[in-house]
């Protein structure tokens, strides 16, 4: 199927993907004397008195803002807020599919850090939680730590850590199929953007201890041109020796490799170079910095794919529904890495027996938003 | 029926009015591949390479952004943006439900005048038009102005303009019943906030010569206390002599009453001051500033308010979605007085033997929206 040409036929014959319903018939004067005036005051009384009641009165409570700049959609760049839109309207239905929650995109005319987080906060009051969504790196770092910190609702920024979680739960059953431990197993990481600074985070949550990070200059170290601050905090606890070296160096013996980069980065060599029972997840997209069948041919026992004709889909579908179900229903403020690593344990324990060509659910798989609501929800009160 | 227990109680059970839904089925990995990654690349590259395409390829095109801050919701005040969520929301499954328009609720958190302008500037690049509502005036006309002037999506503040609308429409009417002429009668405006402004503003497009305009400390005038910019362009223009005096002595020989203002400021025997068969539009909600009884009894020809439990209900929702439907269909880009009066004339016809208990469509006769944006969309190539 030639999606590309299905997908703009489909945006054009529907005019986009998403509308607006009502929770209720309005067929009668009735029904609009209390859908609006004059009925609707007493909702408005009762919030006005206690502003929490907007979480069971209104939309806000089941609402998330889908926010972007535009400035890194899919692997298209900086491509700017209005065709940034089909993306976001494509996460708004993947919501309401998989969590029933109701999302709307919000492209923002600005790229300033300070001007997004100020639009974020002016807009908050009718949201329950805020899903940032491709928003280049490392503005998005700052942006993300900002909000989490002004607003009293959960922020949450997918490439990084909704990825972060669905590569985490990957890692979990690759490992056990190929009889390794997290705490023992050499990872590369390769791509410091969103992606990749989200991944490398989680994973040692989940109790990794050796991880080289490669961008495009090779490996990250203090002092090395092209570094930010974020990358810098890396270096310091990942390569406080301040190695220097390229991907195929880093790859040398390393038992992980996890690409969020570019395509083709990775050869069949460099492949064969990694460690015995290699696990790769080369997650660039459309095409991925190895494809499996090379892969295979090198001797790698895992390859996943952010692709959906490959097995071993890495798709932040699995976990972003469920993150935000649980948050809201619990009416949490703040998305912890203890939640986020108990989703992406949870959604690990949705394969109960892994095979090199299963290693995650399908989106489609009944519940998996639930699965990782409750684990979410769990975490908190722990 | 208790509209208010019924409508807090329908706000319990639905989580608010509003919910978004996807515009096609998504039940395979391949409907995810056409809404998502990959294929949704490619209306994103169309966008990028022409960002006028985001109004025909996503929902820019049919969306109405409901702005408010809170500050002037219903007749409850300045209740702030969470409370006034429902009444948004109430907005929002109107205009899907009038005129196929997907509209959603924006609360702001500030009520800053130049902040309120950036947010709405930042966020416009995924709607197709902004309305704006329940802001108190005089903010309200500076944020609608300047919006007009520096978005190139149409912004109109509906208190203001849709009000207008209505009451043209059922003035036209009223004064057919009557027998008078718009540019001979007297017109008495009670109320100087947005309702008042914006109805003063059409119906001296639509005609009009003779106006007072009452606000709670009587006749506006230059120079007298209590004034604002926007009082006092009025005032130089119905008052040049500073003329002042009371709702009463304005009253006295007038031929239309227009009240958007307070419960009962009129009474029996001010009603009975006023000229041969007068107009009464007794706007105040739910209280009108006169009962129909009364107004009956002291002789009124034909009395309007804002209820649905009376004859001649002015009500908002006959124009808004028209508006937006007309200004969206033809992307036209700044509403114009000359729309306004087309789309208060149109709906004006869809009474062709006007009476006294009948001088307004209901909502809910059929085509109401399509015949306001035919008539928008006339009076844009005019």
């Amino acid at each position: 199927m030639n999606y590309s040409k299905e997908s703009l036929e489909l945006h054009k014959k529907k005019q986009g993907k998403l509308e607006i319903q009502s929770t209720f018939p309005m067929e009668t004067t009735d029904d609009l004397s209390i859908a609006y005036t004059p009925g609707v005051a007493e909702p408005c009384r009762v919030i006005a008195a206690d502003k929490s009641r907007a979480w069971d009165l209104t939309i806000k409570g089941r609402s998330v803002a889908v926010i972007t700049d535009g400035s890194a959609v899919l692997g298209l760049g900086n491509i700017g807020p209005e065709a940034g839109l089909p993306v976001m309207e494509g996460k708004a239905i993947l919501f309401k599919h998989f969590a029933n929650i109701d999302a709307y995109p919000i492209c923002l005319d600005t790229q300033d850090v300070d001007e997004i987080v100020q639009a974020v906060k002016w807009i908050a009051p009718g949201f329950g939680g805020i899903n940032l969504e491709d928003i280049s790196a490392p503005r998005c770092f700052e942006i993300e730590r900002r909000l989490i910190e002004e607003l009293d609702i959960p922020v949450m920024h997918d490439d990084q850590h909704g990825t972060a979680v669905v590569v985490l739960a990957g890692l979990i059953n690759a490992l056990k199929v190929v009889g390794k431990k997290i705490d023992e197993v050499k990872v590369v990481v390769c791509g410091a953007g969103s992606g990749g600074m989200g991944v490398a985070d989680l994973l040692f949550h989940a109790g990794l201890k050796h991880m080289d990070m490669i961008d495009s200059r090779g490996m990250i170290a203090l002092g090395r041109d092209g570094m930010n601050p974020y990358k810098d905090e890396l270096a310091a606890q990942i390569n406080p020796d301040g190695r220097t070296g390229t991907l195929a160096q880093a790859l040398n013996g390393a038992d992980v490799f996890i690409g969020v980069s570019q395509p083709g980065l990775v050869d069949e060599e460099m492949a064969r170079s990694m460690a015995a029972q290699p696990i790769i997840f080369a997650l660039a997209n459309p095409v991925p910095e190895i494809m499996p069948e090379v892969a295979h041919k090198a001797g790698v026992a895992v390859i996943a794919t952010g692709r959906s004709d490959f097995p071993n889909q890495v798709n932040n579908v699995l976990a972003f529904p469920g993150i935000f179900k649980g948050v809201l229903e619990a009416r949490i403020k703040t998305i912890t890495p203890a939640m986020l690593v108990a989703a992406a344990t949870a959604l690990s324990k949705m394969v109960p027996e892994p095979t090199s060509h299963k290693i995650l659910p399908s989106p489609f798989d009944p519940g998996v938003a639930d699965v990782v609501a409750e684990a979410v929800k769990r975490a908190a009160v722990v």
